[in-house]
């Protein structure tokens, strides 16, 4: 299923994307009867899945055209915090080391968990805040982001991938700076309008575990991150297992699982963001995130 | 007020202690009909505050023996993920150039915040979770915690204090070396039963800004951390200042600022937390938060 949440009057509604459209993403909307993403993650029975695939082909939902709504981030108000993994594709150890004082990375690390504070996430179309009075080096980092369906404790890799709902994209957003002068990570990645989110979730079922996915990131048209998902140094499994050894990862829990090569301050010089450029994060199979930096 | 959450029977509450009581603090709890902690922080009103004080002084509260009710934490399920402070006390700045690998700190670097996940907050006398399987050195970190009353962006640190809805205290639980190993300290702090909170929650009427407080950490009723609130390096309005300029601060946020040196892997030869351990935190005018290690 390739779920969205959208607004449409005043309304916020959680929806269905259905098979008719264009070759992005499909372009008419079913409404699911669910308040928010995180009650649909929450109670969606095996049945109900059932029986909403069984309508959609059998082409009898009352669908309406996604022009005629505002996608909104797919979980706009996440219930915590983000869990983050940092430097987490082989060819982004590389260039971190270079632009990182005393960088000292190494592919064999543990993995790096840091979180994003996330009060809002940002639509799909929105802006991207820049901060200019605070920020001088406003960055992206195109991740695919995992959302969790089941409570998970001391979960092994070999089960990890029952405990996946789906996958979005987020644009990991990060203002350098401050994000090394305060040691920890997590005040550089939390400022407002930091977490472009979406457009949609695709549930676990539409793709192989773990996702092999080509995922790239492109400002201004102009591509600068190209991978694909299977060149995470740690991987989804592992992440879920080392986790979840200790902390219990609720439903809805989302772990975005790091970016890879070509973040704008790797370059040299650096490429960093600035007003009104447009950064678009693509994921085979996802979709395109693409905002604007205010 | 000192407030507090609570369960009589099966119901969750939230009070206010009454003044008659012992020395530690008061022994009667007064129901204020407010579902949650944090729906009280975002609904109370001025004319509700004064009414209560008025009642309080009158002595007309209908309020019950405290040894009647369970005490949890005063916000079991925070709204977000805690916002720490780190190497935030003079005196503990030496300690962890000590215990760190190419620890490098200074009383002059930028604050350092890093976040800890609390899917539910410990309740006064309940267990820390020890985690032996994974966690070969627990230890504790007494500290002050400021809960934010009212949205906070771009406050300045002289307008801080009218932000500031009261107090508590926290045990920042710490899994050193997962703290340490993974670079970021997010999940070595985050692990379930890592955060012991409360007895109370004082408003923040009831103390000087900036509260200059005892604080003291004892561990089977030896005295380990003994400072007083004043000796933090960067102060709780400088933190909502520097935070406030990037990040929205929702009601319900709760900063802990960071603790004071004697923590137990500063002592030489380490004093890490074993099972059945008494971890004591004390804070002047808010009480002891008291908790096992399971």
């Amino acid at each position: 299923m390739k779920l969205v949440t959208y607004r449409i009057g005043e309304n916020e509604k959680v929806g269905i994307l259905t098979p008719e459209g264009d070759s992005l993403y499909p372009m008419e909307v079913f409404d699911l009867n669910f308040k928010t993403m995180l009650e649909l993650i929450d109670n969606i029975t095996a049945d109900q899945k059932k029986m909403i695939q069984e309508k959609m082909s059998s082409g009898i939902l009352d669908a309406i055209p996604l022009r005629k709504v505002k996608l909104l981030a797919p979980i706009p108000q996440p219930r915590q915090d983000l869990i983050c993994m940092g430097v987490n594709y082989f060819e982004h150890v590389h260039e971190v080391n270079e632009f990182v004082d005393d960088g000292n990375f190494k592919n064999q690390d543990p993995a790096i968990y840091f979180s994003k504070r996330v009060n809002e996430a940002v639509a799909p179309g929105d802006y991207i805040e820049s901060h200019s009075d605070i920020v001088k080096d406003l960055d992206y980092e195109a991740e695919l982001a995992v959302i969790i369906g089941k409570k998970a404790r001391n979960v092994k890799a070999k089960d990890a991938s029952d405990y996946v709902f789906g996958y979005t994209i987020v644009n990991d957003v990060s203002a350098r700076t401050i994000q090394s002068k305060h040691k920890q990570w997590y005040f550089g990645k939390s400022l407002d309008g930091f977490t472009p989110m979406g457009p949609i979730i695709v549930t676990a079922d539409e793709f192989a575990f773990p996702p092999k996915l080509k995922l790239q990131c492109k400002v201004n048209g102009e591509l600068r991150q190209n991978t694909t998902t299977d060149r995470m140094i740690h991987t989804i499994s592992e992440a879920i297992e080392e986790l979840s050894q200790g902390m219990t990862l609720l439903p809805g829990t989302i772990i975005s699982t790091g970016t890879p090569s070509g973040v704008g301050i790797a370059h040299n010089p650096p490429k960093i963001l600035k007003s009104g450029d447009i950064v678009e994060c693509i994921i085979e199979g996802i979709g395109i995130l693409s905002n604007q930096v205010k």
